[in-house]
């Protein structure tokens, strides 16, 4: 296999924010059209003013300290909660409020920088930044008064920490998160109807309960009265909805009487599987309308500010308006500051298609798409070891050997290893053959990446892309650090701790997910689940918002009430969680003692156990106990929003994220540049670059790469090759802004921006549904 | 308010099966071409032979008593589960084997029917009949054998028992059902790979586990090992996925160390949040896949049929081939014995357009969806006390009270007495005043319907459209005659039974439902759902056809394993079911024995809890306890079929009914019907039609009426007013084949016979998806 050993070296060229304003010499025209290319690349929607003051504070705005700094400060007003009371690592109260003055004067500055970029009269206009203004002074107030009268000795609520959340909502970046607001107060007033003839149904049944059931002396598993208080009725069937005491509610009317069963069966098809599937469909179809509304929007404002460019900087060639290659150039790399110049000339090259040297108004509108997708630009090199010692590398055995990793059997040798690995880690380890073992499996772990890196060249093989390349080495590298480690503190003996240990364990397990990556399929779906990976992680946010608040809430009404002991104390205040009124509960009995509120950490783990639903009902029958029943309706509030409204946008994300991945197709943008790439001779089939092929590939291509070169231009691109990055890490929203651009004419301007922006989610209805769209 | 007496009496013609085949006389082709047309409309796919026998042996085998006769057969056949040991009603096995055997000699006389009417090549291809016919033989085969062994005094295994859902599945009728298994067939590969995945992520968390935890020395609340054996670990884990045990199984190492809920939390969110939602996402889009693909290959193998009548009947006329007007009117009084004369009248005015004499091929196809659409024919009538004594119904008193029903008002005052009603349904009823207050609502309602049969015309008001006023009466009707029963019971005391007892009080509930009449925004709700029920219906077909052969098999398993006891009895026998391996299980502990196998209404019950899912896993470890661990595997595979794969696909069907509910237009066709209505001067508007509102509008529209009338062709339709039944009761998959042939050009033919019978569900997708589609 001659030339094996040559290889490629893969480097990205990742659009970056312009880190600084350009240089002085650079015309004003040229750095307002480079914010306007620069906010449509990002989908940032600021009205920003034209002054060139002002678009010196706005290059200043969008630089990356700057939002580096902003989230940083975010992220310390949230973690404020874990010190102070009732708090987990427990700091004064000076220093909690110094912190949060500090935050909180940061958010103003924030603020101020940015009514100092925008209008006068859009800023007033924003419910943004009124919301951050009131909830600073809101914040500022609590502090004062909280902190006069805890200087007086007087015990307080700190209630202004439940607004924190806030910041993190209304500041511009976080758009996604503000949608799926959005989008739930959009479904509110259709799920309200729903909701109150699902209630409205609880206490029809509930009624009826209490008719059949109230004057039969039935009793509970614990011996209480069954079904005789219409309160607790509609609650235990609020609870049976969410199934979580299925099928106990029911046994004692069941084992009455057979027929007792039916009033249960028919309770749940309604109330369980058909009130919660309506409640799915009513979110997910606003879901997906007002998801629509939004793109829609976001696709004609990046137009409009893509013509707005233009208009600055056009100039007259013959009868139309254009802009020249140097002028779009300097464009280009104000833009984006560390744009390679083959990208750049690659760029080029494709919005002058003529090469007449300007680029008319159709094609400068694409640049923005065109910046946006990640050409990766791939030099062909060599495998180092050819180059030191060319004799040996080439030699027969050299060879052989590297033939032998390519091969397929060689992957499938290595499945096995690894199964008869699973084998061994579940097997005894205080067996000394098995722990042998371990080294004997780390080390044929090792030789296979060494003789990989023999074969492939080192840096493709690490290239920014390849995933599971890097998955896989830095898995083994933990187990070998892990294993050695574990090996240093059992020989030892002197410090053991816990944590390592753990953390040896759980990596020398991870190492069994190498065999996800040799099953094709599985892989499949992994990468699957990584590009949605973003998407689910604005939904992190969302979670985290709610969740926060919910924390705070609880933290103030139930901290305290429960405490946790050691489990082997056995004593009767342990068992009871500290507190009588827990005597004989389910909470108690079951040990739900550490789910408690006394800190912001044990919070998240109670709201995490309501969200899952399961035994919800005995924890908010715990809290109840030891305040008062209406605490319930805290744990009903919860189950509402979290599990009603949030759950179900959850999986109206995955759903959609899933149904738009299926459907994707390559934007006609990227198969433009994607021609010209193949017109150029430098292009690499995206398959042919995926996983272990690499370099075989590579060495398949060569022969057409050193052949013919005479276009001059083309010279300046060579040595590189180029491929369009994969599709991973798009988001759903790039994919359908990208859909709903392919169905705009490239001639239509859109609807003026007043109109833009007062779009609603009933006229993206198609007025004639068709069949593909329904079915 | 003149000629408020005046009213309408509703008649709707419903399309009904052809009843008998049509006198000798008539010729063959036009029996021919109408059992194409009458396949067209009820969608029925059965290539039959076109001799003169065969058709009339197949106008016999559509005969709507053919059918009931076989679904009697089928349900007998299925409900002898219930008088076969395990029994709920015992009967000797010789009398259920004579009905089997009734039973199976009527399923294959049904086949040889149909063998009859079908060619040969195509009966002995379709592999429903072969599944039927090997069901049949198999069954006999077990009978057979059960019954010698059985002489002999051997117990063996009626497993042939399992087989019968296959007659519910394979008959032509059960289209749907066997869709919905064909739709599972299909997402078996995809969903297959996913689930692998699964599973190796559930071991790997497993390993973990016993890693982590194993050496603790940790113990759960019932004073048990915790995570020590790596086959536990695993089945507590799945148990996880499902919720059903959270948060107990965290709880332990929760309580040793606060770090390990991290474990519990990543695992719930990568298995229980994610996974779920990638099989409902790959269920789903599966689902809708082959559903479009199915109503694609429907809609052509119509039109197909529609254009073979047409060849059959046509004549040429001029240059074109076209059917006579008097040929058409035979064939569609052939298909539809039942239609009325203005009804056929009608649609001859809308095939006919320029009424030249006779039905164009385009117009011609549209019969089959003309016959589909139910058109309602009003007379106007009026009301029956101002016939027979117009003077006092005309008298100001009268139309007083008239207009005064007709007022909003009238409404809520019975809103507000409903209500007071539940809180005197709520309060204790052992209270003489109350039991009086009853009557005196009753008689309230009582007087308000006649009121309101009083003010509408009796006939219109209770016309088999108006849904809502039935229901209100009937629940009056039914509450009046419980109220009279419950005080004679009472008042008798000789008599006290349960059942009559419990209807009484669940009828006294009911009656408050009434306050969703008069609720628009809930009647829309309802009326939504209802509009979805034949969907559900199917569905529920699906889950007998499952839930059956899983009985079947935990009633072979499992049936007297565990024994209920009367809940008084409290002997040490009684508390663990009567069964000693039970001692200290949860099962026990909870009262779970009622839970059991021993006879088809028990098991359907247990099977409906574990479809909720919740507390499964007691249930599970209950009868692995009193049979062996692998017993497990039972209830995995019953959550993994049903909860997995079903509940999903029961989700897909609301979401997609919701969908083409939301996205619905009237059909070209009744477009074309209504406004040859609204020509003839003939239609009511729907609207006005629903609700109470009925009469009021009828008077409206009444001067308009009586205006001119000078068209010939009108006179026949005159007293008559027309409307398009609403929308109640049409099926998804109907609105779906509508969409799809309204994209259809009138002029295609579509692709030939065998093209379409090999459609795949890859050629449906979008070649270029669009936007609306996606999102």
């Amino acid at each position: 296999m001659p030339g094996a050993g040559r290889a490629a070296g893969v480097r990205r060229l990742h659009p970056q924010p312009s880190e600084e304003p350009p240089a002085q010499e650079e015309d004003q025209d040229l750095l307002l059209a480079a914010a306007y290319v620069s906010d449509a690349q990002y989908n940032r929607n600021v009205p920003f003013e034209t002054s060139p003051r002002a678009i010196r504070l706005y290059y200043f705005y969008n630089h990356w300290t700057m939002q580096v700094a902003i989230y940083f400060f975010i992220c310390v007003d949230l973690s404020l909660a874990l010190f102070e009371e009732p708090a987990l690592f427990p700091l004064p109260f000076l220093a909690t409020s110094i912190a949060e003055v500090l935050c909180l004067t940061a958010f103003f500055g924030r603020l101020v920088h940015f009514a100092k970029v925008t209008p006068q009269m859009v800023f007033w206009k924003d419910t943004k930044n009124i919301c951050i203004m009131v909830t600073i002074v809101l914040t500022l107030f609590d502090l004062i008064i909280y902190g006069s009268l805890e200087a007086v000795n007087i015990h307080s609520i700190r209630w202004s920490r439940a607004l924190r959340p806030v910041f993190l909502i209304n500041f511009p970046e976080s758009r996604q998160i503000r949608r799926t607001f959005r989008s739930i107060r959009n479904t509110l007033p259709d799920i309200l109807y729903v909701f109150l003839l699902f209630v409205f149904s609880v206490l029809i049944f509930s009624l009826m309960a209490l008719k059949l059931f109230g004057d039969r002396g039935l009793q509970t598993v614990e011996g209480l009265p069954y079904f005789t208080n219409i309160l607790d009725i509609a609650f235990e069937l609020y609870v049976l909805v969410t199934t979580a005491n299925s099928p106990d509610v029911m046994m004692p009317a069941y084992n009455f009487n057979w027929w007792y069963s039916l009033y249960f069966i028919t309770y749940i098809i309604i109330n369980t599987y058909i009130f919660m599937s309506v409640f799915l469909a009513v979110v997910y179809n606003n879901y997906r309308k007002h998801l629509k509304n939004e793109i829609r929007k976001l696709a004609y404002l990046k137009r409009h500010k893509m013509i707005e460019a233009f208009n600055i900087l056009k100039v007259k060639v013959g009868t139309e308006f254009v802009v020249t290659e140097a002028r779009w150039k300097q464009l280009a790399r104000i833009v984006m500051p560390h744009i390679s110049g083959p990208h750049l000339e690659l760029l080029l090259r494709i919005s002058d298609e003529g090469q007449k040297g300007h680029v008319d108004k159709m094609n400068f509108i694409r640049l923005a798409d065109l910046l946006n997708i990640q050409v990766v630009t791939i030099n062909i090199k060599r495998h180092p070891l050819e180059d030191w010692m060319p004799r040996v590398y080439q030699s027969s055995a050299s060879l052989l050997v590297q033939r032998m990793v390519r091969h397929r059997i060689f992957v499938w040798v290595y499945d096995v290893i690894i199964l008869i690995n699973a084998i061994f880690i579940a097997l005894d380890e205080k067996n000394p053959f098995i722990s042998y073992a371990e080294w004997l499996f780390l080390s044929l772990y090792i030789i296979e990446i060494l003789l990989k890196l023999y074969t492939y060249e080192p840096r493709a093989y690490f290239g920014r892309k390849q995933f599971w390349n890097w998955f896989d080495t830095l898995i083994i590298i933990a187990a070998l650090v892990a294993t050695v480690a574990n090996t240093t503190i059992q020989s030892a003996r002197k410090y053991n701790s816990q944590q390592i240990l753990d953390i040896v364990l759980i990596l020398r397990i991870l190492r069994l997910l190498r065999i996800i990556v040799s099953i094709q399929r599985f892989r499949l779906i992994v990468t699957t689940l990584i590009n949605i990976g973003p998407t689910i992680l604005t939904f992190g946010g969302l979670v985290l918002v709610v969740y926060y608040v919910f924390a705070i809430i609880g933290m103030e009404a139930f901290h305290g009430k429960v405490q946790f002991f050691d489990p082997n104390f056995t004593t009767p205040n342990a068992l009871v969680c500290g507190n009588p009124a827990l005597k004989d509960s389910a909470f108690a009995r079951e040990r739900y003692c550490k789910n408690n509120f006394n800190d912001l950490a044990s919070s998240f783990i109670v709201l995490m156990e309501l969200t899952v639903v399961n035994q919800w009902h005995v924890l908010a029958g715990g809290f109840a106990l030891v305040t008062h029943q209406a605490a319930k309706l805290y744990f009903i509030g919860f189950h509402v929003v979290v599990v009603i409204l949030i759950v179900n946008i959850f999986i109206a994300f995955i759903l959609e994220a899933f149904f738009v991945a299926y459907s994707l197709e390559k934007s006609e943008v990227e198969t433009a540049i994607e021609k010209k790439i193949q017109e150029l001779g430098v292009g690499i089939q995206e398959e042919e670059m995926q996983d272990g092929k690499l370099v075989d590939n590579m060495d398949a291509k060569d022969g057409g790469f050193s052949g013919d070169n005479g276009d001059n231009k083309r010279k300046a691109l060579k040595g590189l090759y180029f491929r369009i990055a994969s599709k991973k890490y798009r988001t759903v929203d790039a994919l359908l802004q990208q859909m709903f651009e392919s169905e705009i004419a490239p001639e239509d301007e859109g609807p003026s921006l007043d109109e833009i922006l007062n779009f609603s989610a009933g006229d993206v209805y198609p007025k004639n549904p068709n069949f593909e769209n329904s079915a």
